[in-house]
């Protein structure tokens, strides 16, 4: 029989979906799952977006641009602009999703054997991508206990080897929802123009910033034009997982050339969806206003009702709809499994997501989970008192 | 400055696309450019996908699952086994486009430094996903001359190394218009399973056979369940190129297995773009006939015009819509560009793809394009015979 590859045994499985499985056959038993495990907003995607797409008048669905339709990049463009994000069309490649966005990337700016820097914990696909580009992940280890803030500058250089080649942040985070300061946005910068690396910021939950706090994009730093990257996505802006869309923005032009040829190869990024994301755009400041309301509200209900159980750690989200939690357990794979298989209260179960996924180095977080604040206020108190009598009676 | 990978300039720019540039000076300048560089159909998507979409009742443009949604792969699978291919919903996973099956295939059972024999001239982009994988292609040659049929068994064994991981076969063939016959698929399945290869069919054409032909799927052979994989798409099928929708199907589990873990790293396929490919399943088989008879007949219009040309030589394809056609001139990448920039006639003229893209074997196809048979009648003689004035002021 013929084998798969080294890089096809190593590569993991999604600790977001490592699951659905276990929670089919919940379902299948007759529960009903509060689904807390996925980043998948319960928000309706905007009218605008969705009329678009049913007004479209397609006779054949034909290739679009390899870096995605100009009038999208046009207007995508000016987004940014309006971002303090001084970039033209000709900056940005459309991709299918952010995933995309960053596995291009990956290729072009990394061989096997090079490195990347993490932030840890990370979007567990991090690992994913740098597997499937024979990438060793270096983490720079955040923690609970300190909000998750950014290691010191000299911590971070003791990191770096000359196989360095960037250093990758999620800004707002996921799994952490930690945003970075306008200071460590300029420590990072320091650090990669000292270095001669690269800094790639995954800014998909740019919007979702909390508590009157502003976000700090890294193409808003002076003399990074060689160095940074933006990764982008409209699926949580907009509640438009579904579309598949993407891109990347930099002004480092070899860059773009370089991820163009990849994205040639693949042809083009989905059409009715780039569609969809132009539309999108229209969407008035309100929108927003009225989500980070909700995900305000969420968040703050559910912090309240976590630290109500004892024993549970979690760090205040600032941005994004994620969080951290500690819980008093030793292995939150086998606790997650637990709770859809064995536990209900009135046919009711949670969903999390382990969170040694979000995590490369061996050991750390394994008594920890990511929630998604995603679900109605009702629904994360309901979800939250499921979690608080399932730990009384769970055992390691 | 930091710098890109190795990988990122190994890869290759896709011959059908590096000159669009020239393409868009040229339509600046005024020109009107014959299409025959790309296999973008002008046939019109059917009315019951497009319907689909506009009749959509989506609230929430949510993930689907990251093998695809299941009613669309059971739909698909039924599809399969109306062409003899005996497949169930769990051996299919759905992709952007049959590129991404390509690559996550690549990455699932090729390491770098392994080795893929392509029957060579090949779709230009099997280099690039092996470029992108890190993993060396070695051409199996045919030639224009026995028009491109398989090389012997023994000249494919000699091919063979302990690196060697696959056999990839586009059938119908791009750019060759190559259909294999029952007995050189047979000849395939006895060299793979001697020498405990997969062996991969890109069948994106299937539908595509004139003159009475068959199509052969490799998944129709006996005893190939641990070794075959079909990669497919609806972009031709459906003239829906524009969807972004391909799949993967085997009888592997281990391969789906792995294939899967890098789906889930990217979340999901579009979701639109599934709608729209589900409900064009229901394409009545009348459908395809009228497709058939129009490409036929613009093949058999093509290659007669070509035939006039002195000097010419040319395969007749016998599926698909492309081939492959010999030059009486040195260098097609010149010539092609040239027609672009310096020829017209009444303001006419030709976009052509460079053939040598399709060959890895170096010096080979330098004199060669291929043609994309996809406009009407009246277009293609037009096309020719700019071709044929063109050639006879050309100078290499």
């Amino acid at each position: 029989m013929p084998t798969i590859s080294r890089k096809g045994l190593l590569m993991p499985e999604s600790p977001i979906r490592k699951l659905v499985p276990y929670a089919e056959q919940a379902v299948k038993d007759g529960k009903y799952i509060y689904h807390l495990n996925i980043g998948q907003p319960d928000i309706k995607t905007p009218e605008v977006a969705l009329r678009a797409v049913k007004e479209n008048d397609i006779e054949i669905l034909s290739y679009s641009r390899s870096e995605g339709s100009e009038s999208y990049r046009k207007k995508l463009a000016k987004y940014y602009n309006n971002n303090n994000i001084n970039v033209s069309h000709k900056d940005i490649v459309v991709t299918c999703g952010a995933s995309e966005a960053l596995l291009f990337l990956f290729s072009s700016i990394m061989d096997p054997g090079d490195e990347v820097i993490i932030s840890e914990p990370f979007y567990a696909n991090y690992i994913a991508f740098s597997v499937a580009s024979g990438v060793k992940v270096v983490p720079a280890v955040c923690s609970i206990e300190d909000n998750f803030a950014l290691p010191s500058i000299d911590a971070f250089e003791k990191l770096i080897t000359p196989k360095t080649r960037a250093i990758l942040i999620c800004n707002p985070g996921n799994p952490t929802g930690y945003v970075y300061s306008k200071k460590e946005i300029e420590k990072l910068a320091s650090i990669v123009k000292k270095n001669d690396l690269f800094l790639v910021a995954d800014e998909v939950y740019r919007e979702f910033i909390y508590d009157g706090g502003t976000h700090h994009s890294i193409m808003e730093e002076e003399g990074l034009d060689e160095h940074a990257v933006i990764i982008d996505s409209v699926s949580k802006r907009y509640s438009m997982c579904g579309a598949r869309v993407g891109c990347l923005v930099s002004k480092n032009k070899t860059v773009l050339k370089t991820v163009l040829k990849f994205a040639q190869a693949r042809l083009s990024p989905p059409t009715y969806a780039q569609i969809a994301s132009k539309a999108a755009l229209d969407v008035p400041q309100t929108y927003f206003d009225n989500v980070l309301e909700e995900y305000v509200g969420r968040r703050n209900v559910l912090i309240a009702e976590l630290n109500k159980i004892d024993g549970i750690k979690v760090a205040m989200p600032k941005g994004a709809f994620y969080c951290i939690v500690e819980l008093p357990i030793k292995n939150s794979d086998h606790f997650a499994q637990w709770l859809l298989e064995n536990f209900n209260i009135d046919g009711e179960t949670v969903m999390v997501a382990p969170a040694a996924g979000f995590y490369s180095t061996p050991g750390i977080g394994l008594n920890q989970i990511r929630i998604a604040y995603v679900l109605k206020k009702e629904s994360l108190i309901k979800a939250v008192h499921i979690l608080k009598e399932a730990l009384k009676v769970y055992k390691d």
